[in-house]
């Protein structure tokens, strides 16, 4: 199966890391805050707002970073992927 | 007896699906959370919102995935339906 | 007495219907929920809205679906009416 | 004293009603919800909203139907009067 | 010192009345509602919004009806005034 | 240093003022409600919004009316300022 | 690793001071409030918003005064960031 975003939405996937604190612990994926960082895997094909052509800017694969509160989960073929608009991706990281 | 949605708004009917948890139990329908992904069963005309024509994208037949909270439930010849717009459709599955 | 909506707006009456459960009771209409099966009586002019005319796309005696909470409710020669916008009408049923 | 309503606002003076119930019973005015019809006493000169004219629909004298909410109450000259927007009048009773 | 109110705003100052109930009884000032009626004592330029101009349609010395809770209270020279904008003034009294 | 506000902002000053109750009380600036009348500082060079011009009307000396709450507090060179937009002042007092 | 904010948004790190209150202590940062001055460490493309170009106006090295409650707040490399629209930046500070 395939997941095809609609307008200017954008599909990422959280990415979790490993993690060293400042006092040198490593926190497994659980303990951690919800990353902030995801990977994009799908990106839909833009949309017009306002009158004006919003463009995607994103590509699959680019790492980006979103704020936690912002897109809806879903599950989908036993992985959790987040639904979001390009609008609510903060930045670009490489 | 059939729905003719008004405008850009879309009738779709939730998907229910036996799955598979991680530690291998299924779980019944009426165990599990809401499902999100819905079947198109019928497709407005489209409309115009400001200033801009809003053509249809989605035909009925698609899977689509919808958030759990997002349009109204309508019970209809004692089927449960949710109607919603176009707009709040997050991604086409295929 | 005769009402006539203005712009956009519409008047609806309530459908009352008898229904058999799953299991085969019948719920008097009192113990049911609300209905939201309506009946169109009365449909205004049509109004101009951002600057784009909106035409009445139902006509009086069309079977309409509206959301339980969409509208008021009125009080009218004894009888009782929701009078709301064209675009809270959610689908025509035929 | 006279009150002359500025740009699409309409004064009303909302019209007691002694009416039977249905069991046959004379409520008297002030065991009644409020009414919700009310005489238009005053209209505005119109106005101009996100560039389009808004052109006075009601004229004094008019019977109109208002939800219980809309508008502001206002005492002047010890009558009680509603100063709403026309756009906030739901139908017009003939 | 003067008050030069800036954009499409009003300087008002609530009007305080002797008044004899239905029953005949004179309510001093502190014991009634606060008043309604206004007098306009400073009136700004006028303003561009939505780009269409707002004219300036009340002058220093109409009395007005404004809501109780619209506009903001200040105090100057141990007066009170109101100011606020000409959109919240419901009507002229004549 | 120096505050240079951006788009149609303005940096102002609350002004203390010591002030004489009608009862002939001198209250000293704690006691008192936080001032409304402040002195502009700093004037930003104006903006675009909904596609037309901001201009800025005040300027640097203006003393000016603001509402209690509008705008965002900043310490600053251990003094303390207002930074809030034009749109925001009421009046100038002159 | 490097970040790349998207339309108006810019990335910030928040200037921790050391200070001296008025009464002569010094605070260390811990016990001071959130620092409301922040040093623009990415600008991003700029946009576009209700059909008018957003150019960018702060840049890489500006010191800027922001509220403290505007942004999102992301770690990155084990540092904190703020990432906020350029619009909610109150002022530079030179």
């Amino acid at each position: 199966m395939n997941i095809k975003p609609l307008a200017d939405r954008v599909v990422v996937k959280m990415v979790e890391s490993e993690e060293t604190t400042k006092s040198g612990i490593v926190l497994p994926g659980s303990a951690k805050e919800k990353p902030q960082i995801a990977e994009v895997v799908a990106v839909g094909p833009g949309t017009v707002q306002d009158g004006k052509e919003v463009k995607m800017e994103v590509k699959v694969g680019d790492k980006v970073i979103i704020s936690k509160y912002s897109g809806t989960e879903v599950k989908f073929n036993n992985e959790e992927y987040t639904i979001l608009k390009q609008g609510d991706i903060l930045a670009i990281v490489e």
